[in-house]
This record gives structure tokens, sequence and C-alpha cells, in this order.
């Protein structure tokens, strides 16, 4: 029985990455830069190199590492395969396959972004104690992670979680980055609240503490006047919230999870936007006579991480 | 290692029973009235009775059956409880536990109906060779199973699968008996296609051979005339498996399976339908750069007892 699992997120600018004992206790975490150049072929030695060290800094002998999760932007298919990730660079490549060679045969395995975080929340953030987990992600897009008795749902082509783009909005004629109209990501990420309050200025006079922050306005303050009861914004967080909340309701008409967890950019807004969603929610799903749990995810930037180690301990 | 397993599929008119080899071959079938009164406390003495007197005459001895699964008309909890079974007159009831007593200890599994009869399309239907499927039963109402790594997802609240109530239709006005509007069931169960075929009907002038069938029309008859042509059925049925299809998108952006199944009544209309809903399907999933194959159940009733069968060789 082995003590540690190593986690590695793999994102287009850094490489996070951290040490755990079995148990999810974070020892040590440290960052490694992303070279992408020549079809992203240093990535994986640059980790490696700097994972030895560290391994042999805190005197960590290989035996006693259960695995290295790898995470990665983009599709993987069910044997580890990734046929193109564009942050990365990479094209047609099995990254565990090629970690356990630099690594001297280290179990790894391989996982989605988004999926390793939702897994990182169950394991020791938001979603503790539960193992049947919707993990959504509200940052410059709507990521999702499903997890259903313990093991990731990834799909059978990598779209298991892309809660993102369901269609939830029939007033929206924008087209997605996805190329379809009308998805959560449109309405519910920072880019689709700030984009949902400039409208809605736009067509009013209604007086707005919005205006004053003329162009530079962000999500966050969007949030920030809502919270301070600025009608327009308020009206504005309203209408983002529902169809995210329309979304979940669609998701647990599928796969009814223990609770949802929320994190991103725009969960900082805390409390009060949970407790927005969870009424939105509640109308959407008249079926179902007990409502799950919709809570704050908790590890940050760092479920990442905990996610790859936990990957590894299946 | 048996080489038996027994399907029980308990409706509310009849129990559907089958032995079947462990290999998925239907070796017998019969049929048990449901006695519903008295809370139902008949209903499984009686399936008990039948089922001694079926393995007799096959000389199947007790421990050459893997076990026996029972599919139940309603949420089962994870556990095996159901509370409420308002089809069977049953409440708090742990059907598994009580067969096994009936059945001098041959194991017993408890799932819902929509789930188990996925499970039969996966085992030897449909959706043979795969095991990630979604199973989705247009009759009365529209019923849906999800199969994820071979497994049911039932929900942590009974809800897995319930994608009959997904909200996919916003101008519908009406209310579905689960208290929502514009619930896929609305659109795309027999009654509900027949009900869009009357609207259509009385909002035009247009000829139509639907017209002939005056107050006797059927959702199979829609069907049929659409097929022969009938430019206001044709109509009609674009309109309602687009949002039948509209809904297998929002599945695959969750669960992601290999394959769709469709089965039930208006499944009838065999590959004309089909057609149909992969035409709406790919549409609605420009994500999907591989899209799931969309294909007919061929279990037909027997599904159930297929499935219940199934469900006891894990």
């Amino acid at each position: 029985m082995s003590n540690y699992c190593v986690g590695v997120d793999i994102g287009g600018t850094t490489v996070k990455c951290g040490l755990f004992t079995v148990k999810g206790e974070l020892i040590d975490k440290w960052e490694v830069v992303t070279r992408k150049e020549d079809g992203g072929k240093n990535i994986l030695p640059d980790v490696a190199e700097a994972l030895k060290a560290k391994l042999s800094e805190h005197q960590v002998a290989n035996d006693d590492v259960a695995g290295i999760g790898l995470g990665v932007p983009g599709p993987v298919e069910p044997d580890g395969y990734v046929s193109v990730c564009v942050n990365l660079g990479w094209k047609d490549i099995y990254p565990a396959k090629d970690m356990e060679a630099l690594m001297d045969g280290i179990t790894c395995k391989t996982g989605n972004d988004a999926n390793v975080a939702a897994l990182g929340e169950m394991w020791v953030g938001g979603g503790i104690g539960h193992n049947s987990i919707v993990a959504i992600t509200l940052g410059t897009g709507v990521g999702g992670g499903i997890i259903v008795d313990g093991k990731i749902v990834a799909g059978a082509h990598g779209l298991g979680g892309e809660v993102g783009h369901m269609h939830v909005r029939d007033d929206e004629h924008e087209f997605c980055n996805c190329g379809g109209q009308g998805c959560v990501e449109q309405a519910a990420s920072a880019t689709g609240i700030l984009r949902e309050a400039k409208r809605n200025l736009a067509k009013t006079d209604e007086p707005s503490s919005m205006r004053d922050f003329g162009e530079e306005l962000t999500c966050r303050d969007v949030c920030d006047c809502a919270k301070a009861g600025d009608k327009v914004a308020l009206e504005t967080l309203n209408t983002c919230v529902s169809y995210l909340a329309k979304g979940l309701a669609l998701v647990t008409y599928v796969v009814d999870p223990e609770v949802f967890v929320i994190g991103g950019g725009v969960s900082k807004a805390g409390q009060f936007l949970i407790d927005l969603i969870a009424g939105y929610f509640a109308e959407y799903t008249p079926l179902a006579k007990k409502k799950p749990d919709i809570v704050l995810a908790t590890l940050g930037n760092d479920a990442g991480i905990y996610g790859c180690a936990r990957l590894v301990l299946d």
C-alpha cells in the first residue's frame, strides 16, 4: 500500500502539480511553465524532471507513489488517447504512457481537466462525503464534470459533462463557440453575465450603479451591484441564473446527483448566488420531491490537482 | 456458476415473467395477474408460486438459478427500498427481500422498470455490443433508462433517466403530469403526438387524410399519414420529433452514450422515425464530431423481463 499520489493539471500556460497523501492531504504544490512549442513535446519531460526533484526533496520513494494523474484541457478517450489538444499543441498522444516511461514505470492515468476537477471536489472539496456529484465551473466558459458512483462519466465520445453546451435559451440569437445557440455557457459564464448586463443597460434609461464602471465593468461588478440591490444588475443575474438552473434541472432528470458543486470565478458571489440558483432550480424540478444540495466548491484552482491525484486511487 | 436467471417485470395489470440462460436465451415466458388489492400483498406470493412450478417443469434446481430480478413501475432506492408504488398498491416494502424469503433464499434484486428495460436492450436488444446506452420508450408517456459502463444510473433520488420530463418546449402552456410544462413527454409520447396533430388540424383548413379518421384518430394513424406524405401529419411529426431530438441532444451533453435505443409504441413507425430523429439530433449537437447511433429497440414488451434477468448477473 503506497502512501502518496501525485496530481498534474496541465494548462495552456502553466502545469499545476501537487504531491498528496492517499488520504487527500496536500504535502507540496508547485508549477511548471507549459512549453507548447514543437507540438508540446517538452511538457511531460519538464513535469517529470520537476517531479523527480520534489519526490527526492520529500524523500518519497517511487514505490511509495500509488500513481500520477494527468489532467488535460480537452477530450480524452477511454483508453487514455488524446487525438488533439489545441491548448497544448499535442496531437496523437497517449500522455499517461509517455509519463510512465519518463517516471520509471510509476502508474499514470489521464483525464479531462473539468472531469478531474469534479473528482477533486468529491474527494476533499464541496462534494465531500458524496459519491454522485455534478461539478459546474462558471468561468470564462461553463465547464462540467459528472461523477456517478465515484467514477467520472467521460462519455463515449468525450462529451460527458459538457453541460455548458446544453441548449436552454431560445431567445439567444448570437452563436456560441460550439456552433450552437442558447447554450448554458452563453447565459451563465462570466462572459455571458457581463454581456447580459450590457444588453440590459443599453435597453433602459433606468439608473444603475453598474453605469459608474463604464467600459471597465466586469462580471464581478455585476454580482456586487446585484447584492447591493441594484435593480438592473439583479434583473441581469436573475435572468442568467434562471438559465443555469434550467440546465441543472435537465441534468437532474438524466443522472440525478446527490449534490451540485458550483465553482469558478462567478461562484465568488457566494451563498447569494447559490440561493438564487436553488430558487429557480426548485421551480424547474417539480418531479424531484427531495432536491439535491447545491453547494459552493471549496478547492478553487486546486480542484484539478486534487482530482488528478484522486484519479489514480481506484 | 449457475446456468439460469429469472426476470419478473411487475406491471399494474399483469406480471410478465421469463426464465433465461445466463447467456440471454429465453427458455420460457409466462404471465401472472397482478392482484393489487390489500396493498398488493398477494403479488409476490403469486409470482413465487408460478415460478416454482416453472422451475420444476423445466427441471431447474434452485442452486442453478443465479438470481431473480424484479422490475417495479416506480422509484426504487439504491438499497432496494420502495416507499410507494401507486400502480401496485405497495407501500414501505423491500420487494427483493420478500421475494428471497418466498423463493428459499435465491438472490433477488429490484430495479425501476424503465431502467431495467434499458438493461435488457443492452444485453440482447438494440443496444447489444455496447455498454453505455440510453433507452427511450415512446408510449403513453416517455420513459428513459440510462446505462453507463454497463450499470444502471438510477440516481440519488430515483430520477435517473427521467428524460421524459426534461423541459424542451417553451411554447407549451398545458401542464404535464409531473407539474412542469413543455416536457419531452408532452411533445413526443403517443398522447403528445396525437394532441399536436389535433391542434394542427384545428388551426388549418388544409386538406389532410388525418381528417378521415375523425375522433378515432390515433398516433399510429398520424405516423402512417406522415409516411404517406400528408403535409399536416408530416409537419406534426417534425415538430414532435424535433423536441424529442432536442432532449436527446441534452442527454448527450450529460452522459454521451454510445447509442440511443428507441422503443415503445411510437417506435413502430420504424426507420422513418429514426431518420427524422437523427436529422434533428445532428442539428442540435454541433459539438459532437462523432454522433452516437440512434437505433430501434428490438425486444418490444419483453425488454423488461430480459433486463430484470440481466440485473442479477453483475
